[in-house]
């Protein structure tokens, strides 16, 4: 199943809580579209959230974000990684 | 540790090779600056390439990969991850 890296922009302030609420959120509607969110991680300072999820397409990972409230600003499939 | 994750833009067409070398060349100094890249990941359609990494500060990841000859775009701390 293809990767993808996917990123939230001008999030500033979030807490440990309102990423665990948004990743809860993504989990409990991505099966819908066999999409699976590995992990995630923020900086609250500049407000840049990254998502790392397998997925079908990156219009897959953009429907469970949308869905869930929080439409990701760019979705990169990223095909290699060391 | 503080964990980072850094952005390159503009490496549009990079290879499964290519993106290895890179890794292996932070890989071999990083153990000066006390920093270890875990994990890198890249879209050769867009040319993204993201590192995550373990590090005393931004400086540190940064001048590994300048050392190295790719000096990063973005280096954000990520002190929340899920």
């Amino acid at each position: 199943m293809p990767e993808f890296m996917d990123i939230h922009h001008g999030m500033t302030g979030i807490t440990a809580d309102q990423l665990m609420e948004a990743h809860q959120a993504d989990l409990a509607i991505e099966g819908e579209e066999n999409v699976h969110f590995k992990k995630a991680w923020a900086d609250p300072k500049s407000g840049e959230v990254y998502c790392l999820s397998e997925a079908p397409s990156a219009e897959a990972v953009q429907r469970v974000h949308e869905r869930a409230g929080h439409k990701a600003d760019e979705v990169h499939e990223v095909p290699l990684s060391v």
